[in-house]
C-alpha cells in the first residue's frame, strides 16, 4: 500500500477514520511520507467537516478504499519544510483543501486552474497519491503535502473559520469572481442555505451585490434576512413571488444537492444571466427554450485554483468575512455526519483537532 | 385587425397562407400598413423556409393567429423608402429575419440585442405590430419593415443564398462569435446536420476551427466530409468513437431538434468548453457533476442582433460562406413542408417568389 516509500521515509499518525461501509469514525494509526524537498509538513489545529465526508465515509459513490480517514478543509502549523519551500517557515499557519496534488505540467496547471488537472487532481484523501499510497485527511494530527497545495492563513483570520473556507467558500468564491459577480449593484441568487450557501450570502455582501436567498423552506426566511443580512427571501414554491421576480437576477449559485428543476430559477435570470451549479443532484433538467430565449448560460464549477484559495483567504481577511461554524471535538464526528445528513447544522461543523484528539485517543 | 389604420394607409398584398390548422398553404390577398417615416418597403423576390414554418403553419406552439402568412428568412428589392430612412434606397436589396420590429428603447435594443429586447422583439410572421395588427411573413410580394430591422444585402451575395442566413446563419453565428469561436485552431463540434447544423460547419470552416460533425445517422459521414468538407465525422452511437474524442471539442452547436442527451456531448468538451443549444427539444437533462468537473457551460442563443446580422452577411460576402439550397417555386411550399418535416432537404428550401407566385395565382 506504501509504494515505493521504506519504513524510514515514513512517520507515524492517528486520527478518526472509518473501516468499512458502516463508516463508523474510530481511532486509527497509520503512516504518511516524511516530507520530500517540496513539501511542507504540519500540525493539524483545525479541520471542516462537508458532506462530502458523508459520501465517502459512506461509500455512496462507491470508490472509497478502506480504511478512509476523511477531512479536506484543513488548518495547522508548520512544523518542517523541504529544502525548495521558501514560501512556508516553520510556525506558520497553513491550509489544504480537497487536493493535494495534481500534474503540475498540463494547460490548466500551469494557468493555475489544478482544479482542472487534465490528469484530474488528487484527493486529500482517498486519493491515489504520487508514491502510490491512499491519501489520508485532515481528521488526524499531522499532514504533508506539496507546497503547491499550501496556502497561507493570513494574520487576521482564525484558524477554526479559515478551515471552511478552503472548500465551501472557494466553491462559491471561484464562479462569482469567474463570473464578474464581484461588481457592487449587480444580483445574486442563492438556492440552498447550507454551508456552501451561507458563505455565497456573505460574499455577495461583501462583493456589495443585492443577495435574495431562495428556498423551499419559509422557515429560513428569519435566518437570512436577520441573521446572515440577505436582501431578499423567496420561497421557490411560492410561484406569485417568483413571478415578481422574474428577469430580475444577473447571477444565481446553485448549492442545492437535492433533485430540483431548473427552470423556475432559470426564469429568474436577466438576458444573459448564468446559473452555476455547484452541487452534485444525480441529475438536471430544463427547457431550451428557458435557455436560449434570454441567451442564458448553465456553468458549473468545483472548487478553485491554488492561487484563487490564497486571493479569496486574503480578501477574506481584509474584509472580515467568516463562515458561521459550530466548532466540535473530534469524537463528536460521527455525530456531526448525523446531524450533517439531516442538515441540523448552521453552517459547518469544525473540528477542533488541537484540543480534542489526543485527549479523545488516550 | 387592422387596429388604428384606415383604408387610405393600407396596401394590398399576395401571398400563400394557411388558415387553419390542416396548415395548407394557399393563394390569400391581405392588406399590409403603407410606410411610416422609418419604414422601408420592398418587393418580396425570395424567402428561406425554416422549420418554424412548420410548428407555426400547423399550430404546433398553439399560438398561431390564422389566417397566417409564413416566411421570415426573406429577400427582396426596395421600392420605398420613409422620410427618415437614409441606409436604404429604391433599388436596394435588403433581407429581414425573424423579427421585425421591438421595443427600441430597452437595455438590449440599446446594445444592439434587439433579439433579447425585454419587451419581446416582434415576431415577423405572427407577430402582434405596433399598430395591433397581426404581422405577415415573406411567403408574400411585399414588405413594409422598419429601417431598424433591415439590412443590407452586400453586392457579390446573391438573394437567394441570402435569404437562409437570415435565421440559419445568424442563429449558429452568434455564438460563435459570442464565445470567440472565430479564433482559427480551435475545435468545433456540430450536433446536427440540418439547416442551421450545415451553417455551422461552414462557419467553422471560414474561420479555420477543426470541424467534426456529430450525427445519428453513419449515413451522413459521406455528405458531412465530402461535400461539406468537415474534418472529422463521429456516430453519436459508437461509445469507442465517443470516448476516443473525450475532451477533445472547444465549442458545440447543438442543432438537434428531437429529444436527445446532453451528457455524452458534454463529455467531448475540453476544461471550460462550452455546448450552446440553438434548438427546442421540449426538455434537456445533463448529469451536474459532468459540467461542474470540467467548469463546463451550457449556454443558449437565438438569432443575434441586428448589427450582427449585417456583419454576418458581410463576412459571407467576403469569405463566400453560403448555405447549400434547393430553389422551389411557392407553389410546392406545401410539399416542402412535408420534405421538412422528413428532414428530406439540403439543406435549406429557398422560394422563388419573384418567379413564382405571381403566376401561381394568376
Amino acid at each position: 500500500m506504501w509504494g515505493k516509500l521504506s519504513a524510514e521515509y515514513l512517520m507515524d499518525c492517528i486520527g478518526y477514520g472509518a473501516h468499512d461501509e458502516k463508516g463508523l469514525l474510530v481511532p486509527i494509526k497509520f503512516k504518511r511520507r516524511i516530507a520530500g524537498p517540496d513539501d511542507v509538513t504540519f500540525r493539524i489545529t483545525h479541520c471542516g467537516v462537508c458532506y462530502a465526508e458523508v459520501k465517502w465515509v459512506f461509500n455512496k459513490i462507491g470508490t472509497t478504499k478502506y480504511p478512509i480517514v476523511p477531512g479536506h478543509e484543513v488548518v495547522g502549523v508548520v512544523t518542517a519544510v523541504g529544502d525548495n519551500v521558501k514560501r512556508f517557515q516553520v510556525g506558520d499557519r497553513v491550509g489544504v483543501g480537497p487536493f493535494c496534488n495534481s500534474c503540475q505540467k498540463c494547460e490548466y496547471c500551469n494557468k493555475n486552474m489544478e482544479n482542472s488537472c487534465l490528469k484530474q487532481p488528487i484527493l486529500t484523501y482517498d486519493g491515489i497519491d504520487v508514491d502510490g499510497s491512499v491519501t489520508k485527511g485532515g481528521f488526524s494530527n499531522a499532514m504533508v503535502t506539496h507546497q503547491r497545495f499550501c496556502v497561507k492563513i493570513p494574520d487576521t483570520l482564525a484558524s477554526d473559520v479559515a478551515a471552511p473556507l478552503l472548500c465551501a467558500g472557494i466553491t462559491v468564491y471561484s464562479p462569482m469572481m469567474r463570473h464578474h459577480m464581484n461588481q457592487a449593484g449587480k444580483s445574486l441568487g442563492v438556492i440552498g442555505l447550507g454551508g456552501l450557501g451561507h458563505m455565497a450570502v456573505k460574499f455577495g455582501q461583501a462583493f456589495g451585490l443585492h443577495v435574495t436567498v431562495l428556498s423551499t423552506s419559509p422557515a429560513k426566511e428569519e435566518e437570512a434576512l436577520r441573521v446572515l443580512g440577505a436582501d431578499a427571501f423567496i420561497v421557490s414554491k411560492d410561484e406569485a413571488a417568483m413571478k415578481a421576480a422574474a428577469g430580475s437576477l444577473d447571477f444565481i449559485v446553485d448549492t442545492a444537492s437535492g433533485m430540483h428543476p431548473l427552470d423556475p430559477y432559470l426564469l429568474l435570470l436577466k438576458q444573459e444571466g448564468i446559473i452555476t451549479i455547484v452541487s452534485a443532484p444525480p441529475e438536471m433538467k430544463f427547457t431550451p427554450a428557458i435557455l436560449f430565449r434570454g441567451l442564458k448560460t448553465i456553468s458549473g464549477s468545483t472548487i478553485g485554483g491554488m492561487k484563487e484559495v490564497q486571493e479569496m483567504l486574503d480578501f477574506c481577511a481584509e474584509k472580515g468575512v467568516t463562515p458561521m461554524i459550530e466548532t466540535i471535538p473530534i469524537n463528536y464526528a460521527n455525530e456531526a455526519l448525523k446531524r450533517l445528513q439531516n442538515k441540523d447544522v448552521r453552517y459547518r461543523f469544525v473540528i477542533d483537532i488541537e484540543n480534542s484528539l489526543k485527549e479523545s485517543i488516550k
